[in-house]
C-alpha cells in the first residue's frame, strides 16, 4: 500500500483555500499512485479555530468542505481532520468531536474521534470537544489501521496525563499499522520529545507508525511539521522537513516494512535550538503577514540588539523592500545608537527614515508643565519618550499600511522592563518568547556568514537610553543570571524557595519573581507573541492580575 | 442542626488574609451556636487562581491554610473549598482536584471532589483538575449530607453538558440534605437562571438545598453572592444579598424543614438588569483597586456619555476625593464637550485638570511633516489625537500613582471603533462589557434621584470628535440596530445568514460582523474588561486573530 503524508499549511477558516489545497494534494497523490493520503488534525478548520467552533455555521462549512473533498477523492482514500457534531449529544456532553474522517471512493467511510483532549498550555480542546470512549480500527485494502488523533498517542507510561489510553483498546483489534494525525506546535525542544514518544509507541505496540503534523503559523502558534515514519521496531524511517510544506510517499510492504519513495536524508545531528528558533520566527512573521493580508512591516531601530534582530528576521521573512526601519533618536540617544542603526540598515538593504522625537517630548513636558512643576525627573518622563516613539510608529502604520513589529524580548517582558503603550506596542511580538541571552545567540547565528547585525550592537552594554548613561544592569541582574532564574520560574514553575535552594542569591531571586508577578497587568495588554518555547507568555500562561501570591 | 452560610470576598493567593477571614467567620458562627459553617468553592485559593495552581508551593500553601483553619474549627464543623493533589495521580490524570473539605473537631474528616468541570467561557477547570468519578455522602450529627461543588448540580436535564450527574449517584445513598459550594460569576441574567436550576435540583431530588456562592471581583470576573436556600419542595427559603459579604444562619429542623434565623425579605420584584450591572461595576472597580493596592483613579473626560458614566461609577466606588478627571480638549473639541465635562465634575465633586493637547498634536504633525507632506488628513491624524491624550493620561498615572480607567463601551470595542494605545488604554475597562444602549440606561439609573450625568451629555449625538462635525453614525449604524446585531452575533453566536434571516438589512449585518472580526487584533491588547454579561470580550471569548472566517 502506498501512503502519502501531506504536511501542509492551513489558514484557519479560509475554507476555499483549504479545500482547494487538499484536493490539489489528493490529485497529486493519485497521479503518484498513492492508495491513501493522510492530512493533519483539524486541517479542514485550521488549528486552533478557537471559538469559531461555537458557531454552527462554521461547523456546517467544515462539513461542506469535507463533502467537496470526498467527491474529489475517488479511486483512492484519504484521512482528514475536522470538527464534527457529537451525535450522542442528547445523552449529554460537548457539542463537538475532534474527528478524523476516513474517506474512500468518494464517501466518508468511517469516523474516528479523539479521546485525549489536551487542555494545558495553549490548548483548550475540552472547551469544545467531547472525548471519545469507543474505538474501532479502519479496514482498508486488507490492512487494519489503528487511526488516532494527536494526543491519543501521548499518554506516556511514566507521567500519564489521562486515565485511559486509546491504543490499549485498539491493539485488541489486531491492527497492522498506526496512523496518527496531529497539530503539534513548535517549541525549540519539542522535536526530540515528539520523536521519543512516538518511538516508544511504535516499540510498545510493535507496529509501524505514520505521523502527520501541521506546518505553518496561526498568529502566535507555530507548527513546525517534521512529520515522522517509524517501522515496527520503533526505528525512525523518515523525518519530513521542518518549517515547510511537503508531501512524501511511502510503501507499506506486505511484511509491514516501509520503503520510502524518496531517499531519506539521515540527519547527522539535529538542528540547534537557535537555528530552529530562527526558522520558527521567520515562518511566524511570514504567516502572520500573509494570513492577515499585509505585506509591509515597520519597526523602531534603536541601535540596540533586539530591534536589530527583529529587523533582520523581518527582512528574511518579508524581503528588504517590505521593511521600513525608523530611527527615533531623543536627547538621551548616544551617537552610536544612530550610527549602529544606520549600519544595520545598510547591511540589510531595507528602507529607513529618521524622525527625531525631541519636539514631541518637549511638547508633552510643556503640556504637563503645570502638573509636573517642581517634581523630579522620573519614570513618567522616561515613558513619555517610549510612548512618543510608539505614537509616531503607529502614525506611520496608519498612514502607509505597515504592521508595527514589537521588539521586546522575553527577559524584559518577564520583568516588566518596558513601557506599556510605548515599546510594548505592535501587531505581533517577534522576540517575546526569546530570552535576552538567546537574542545574542540569534545575532551570532544571523551573522554566521557575514556581518548583518553590527558588531558594536552585539558588544555594547544593553541600554534603554531613557535617561543619561542608563544601563539595563542599573535595575536588573546581568542577563545570564536573570534568564536562569526566569527559566526556573516560568518554564519549570519552581517557587522562589526552590530556586534559592538551587544556589541563587535570595534577594535577587525574590526581586526578580516579584517583578515578574507584578508585570502581569502589562503583559495582559501586549501583542500576541510568537511561541518558540514550551512556555510562552500569552494564551499558554494564564495568571491572575490582582492575585497576591508571589511565589 | 444550625447551619451558617458564609458568603465572603476572597483575594486570590492572599493566604494570610483568607485564612484569617475564614477563622473569624468560624468564630462568629460558633458564638452564634452554629453546628456547621459553609464557605464557597475554592475559597482557600481564591477563584480563579489560574496557573498559580501549577506551582506546587501554591498548593502546599493552600494545605497549610487548611490546617490552620482545621485547628480553629473545634466543637463544630465547616466546609471549605480548596485545590488538593490528585492522590490517584499514579494511575494518570491531572495533578489536582477541585475539592470540598468537610472539617470537624479540628480535623479534615472527608474530601469530596468535583466531577463536572466547567471549561467554557471564562472557565478553564479541566486545565488543572481531574474529574471525580466516585461519590459518598458526608455523615454529620445523624444527617447525611450530599455535598457537591458548583457545576456538579448544573448538568441540566434538557441540555446536559456532561454525560454524568453526581447527584444521581449520591441520591442512592439516601441523603437528607444537599449542600453545594460554588464560585458562580455574575452576569446580569444569571441570577434567575441560577435560582431556576437549583430549584429544579431541590424538586427533582426532593431534598433541601443550601447553596453558597463567592462574592467579590477578581480582576475582570465579578462574583455576585446571592447564596440560596431551598426547602425539599424546591421553594426558595432565602436569597442572601447580592454584591456584599454576609453570614446567614438557618436551622435544618428534624423534619427537614428550614427555619431562617433572620427574617427573610421576600423580593417583590427582582433587581433590574441595569441596577445589577451598576452594582457589579461598582464592586468590580472597588475590588480591582483594593486588591491591587491602589486607591486613586484617573480618566479622560470628553464630555461624552461613556467617560461621564465611568467617572460617576469611580466616584461611587472609590470616593470623589480619589477620582481625577482630566479634560483634554483638541482643536476639534466642541464648546459643549468642555462645558459638559465641567458640569459633570461639579456634580460629582471630584478633582479635575485641563490639559490642552494642541501643542502635542502639532509637534507630532511637525515631526512627521516630511513623511506626511501632501497626503490628506486621515485616520493617522485622528489617532494622533487619541494617542496624545493617552500619553498624557499615562504620564499623570506614572507621576502621581493613579490607575487609568478605560472608558470604551462594548459596542465600540466590538466594531473596533477606538484607537489602540489611545482611548483603548487603561488598567481596567469599566464599560467594555456594557453596550452603548445600556450605557444610556445606566445614565438614567445614575440620575434617578438627581442630575449627576449632565442632561446634555445624554441627549447630544455621540461623537469621537477627532475631525470636524464627526458623529458616530457617520461610520456606524444607529446604536439600537448595532447593539441588536452585536448581541445576536456575540452572545447568541448566530451567523450573518441567520441574523439576516431574522429581518436585518443584509449589508448592515455583513458590515458589522466584518468589523467585529477584523477588530480581534485590537481587542487582544485591551485591558481586562469587567464582565457583566454572559459573553464578555477577554478570557471568555477566544477568537483567532488571523482567522479568515467572517460568519
Amino acid at each position: 500500500m502506498k501512503i502519502a503524508l501531506a504536511q501542509l499549511n492551513y489558514h484557519i477558516g479560509n475554507f476555499d483555500a483549504i479545500t482547494a489545497k487538499i484536493i490539489d494534494a489528493i490529485d497529486k497523490a493519485r497521479k503518484n499512485g498513492a492508495d491513501l493520503v493522510v492530512f493533519s488534525e483539524l486541517c479542514i478548520s485550521g488549528y486552533p479555530a478557537r471559538d469559531f467552533l461555537e458557531f454552527r455555521e462554521f461547523i456546517d462549512l467544515c462539513e461542506q468542505s469535507v463533502q467537496k473533498i470526498a467527491a474529489a477523492c475517488t479511486d483512492m482514500a484519504c484521512i482528514i481532520g475536522t470538527p464534527t457534531p457529537n451525535i450522542k449529544r442528547n445523552k449529554g456532553g460537548k457539542e463537538l468531536h475532534n474527528s478524523a474522517y476516513f474517506i474512500a471512493n468518494g464517501k466518508v467511510q468511517q469516523v474516528v474521534n479523539k479521546a485525549l483532549l489536551p487542555n494545558y498550555d495553549v490548548f483548550d480542546e475540552y472547551r469544545y470537544f467531547e472525548p471519545e470512549t469507543e474505538f474501532s480500527v479502519v479496514e482498508f485494502k486488507g490492512r487494519r489501521i489503528a487511526l488516532t488523533v494527536c494526543e491519543d498517542l501521548w499518554n506516556t507510561i511514566e507521567n500519564p496525563l489521562y486515565i485511559t489510553r486509546p491504543m490499549d483498546e485498539l491493539i485488541k483489534q489486531n491492527p497492522d499499522v498506526m496512523i496518527n494525525i496531529a497539530a503539534s506546535p513548535f517549541a525549540y525542544n519539542h522535536d526530540e520529545e515528539r520523536i521519543q514518544i512516538l518511538t516508544d509507541n511504535a516499540k510498545y505496540y510493535k507496529l509501524p507508525l505514520f505521523y502527520v503534523n501541521h506546518v505553518g503559523a496561526q498568529t502566535e502558534i507555530i507548527f513546525d511539521g517534521g512529520s515522522l515514519v517509524f517501522d515496527a521496531n520503533g526505528d525512525l524511517v523518515d523525518e519530513m522537513p521542518y518549517f515547510e510544506e511537503c508531501i512524501a510517499y511511502y510503501t507499506l510492504n506486505d511484511d509491514n516494512t516501509i520503503t520510502p519513495e524518496q531517499p531519506t536524508t539521515k540527519k547527522e545531528q539535529r538542528q540547534s535550538d537557535i537555528e530552529q528558533i530562527y526558522l520558527g520566527l521567520i515562518l511566524g512573521i511570514k504567516d502572520y503577514f500573509y494570513k492577515s493580508g499585509f505585506t509591509k512591516a515597520t519597526l523602531g531601530l534603536s541601535g540596540g540588539i533586539d530591534s536589530a534582530i527583529v529587523a533582520a528576521l523581518a527582512v528574511d521573512a518579508l524581503g528588504a523592500e517590505n521593511v521600513m526601519g525608523i530611527l527615533l533618536p531623543s536627547k538621551f540617544s548616544t551617537g552610536h545608537s544612530v550610527s549602529d542603526a544606520e549600519a544595520l540598515v545598510k547591511n540589510l538593504g531595507c528602507k529607513s527614515e529618521t524622525i527625531a522625537i525631541k519636539g514631541v517630548t518637549d511638547a508633552f513636558e510643556n503640556a504637563l508643565h503645570t502638573q509636573f512643576e517642581g517634581l523630579p525627573f522620573s519614570i513618567a518622563e522616561e515613558n513619555l519618550q517610549a510612548r512618543s516613539r510608539a505614537v509616531i510608529l503607529m502614525a506611520m502604520c496608519n498612514k502607509f499600511g505597515y504592521i508595527l513589529l514589537n521588539t521586546s524580548n522575553k527577559s524584559e517582558a518577564a520583568v516588566g522592563y518596558g513601557t506599556l503603550y510605548g515599546d510594548m506596542c505592535g501587531g505581533i511580538s517577534v522576540l517575546g518568547d526569546v530570552y535576552k541571552t538567546q537574542v545574542y545567540q540569534l545575532a551570532r547565528y544571523i551573522n554566521r556568514d557575514r556581518e548583518i547585525i553590527p558588531e558594536n550592537t552585539i558588544s555594547k552594554p544593553p541600554s534603554a537610553e531613557l535617561r543619561p548613561d542608563q544601563k539595563d544592569t542599573d535595575s536588573l541582574p546581568d542577563y545570564d543570571t536573570l534568564d536562569t532564574i526566569l527559566i526556573e520560574y516560568i518554564e519549570h514553575r519552581r517557587s522562589s524557595a526552590e530556586i534559592i535552594r538551587m544556589g541563587y542569591d535570595e534577594a535577587t531571586v525574590r526581586r526578580v519573581i516579584k517583578l515578574v508577578n507584578t508585570a502581569e497587568h502589562k503583559r495582559y495588554q501586549t501583542p500576541p507573541i510568537l511561541r518558540v518555547s514550551p512556555k510562552a507568555f500569552g494564551m499558554g500562561r494564564r495568571m491572575p492580575i490582582v492575585g497576591k501570591y508571589l511565589s
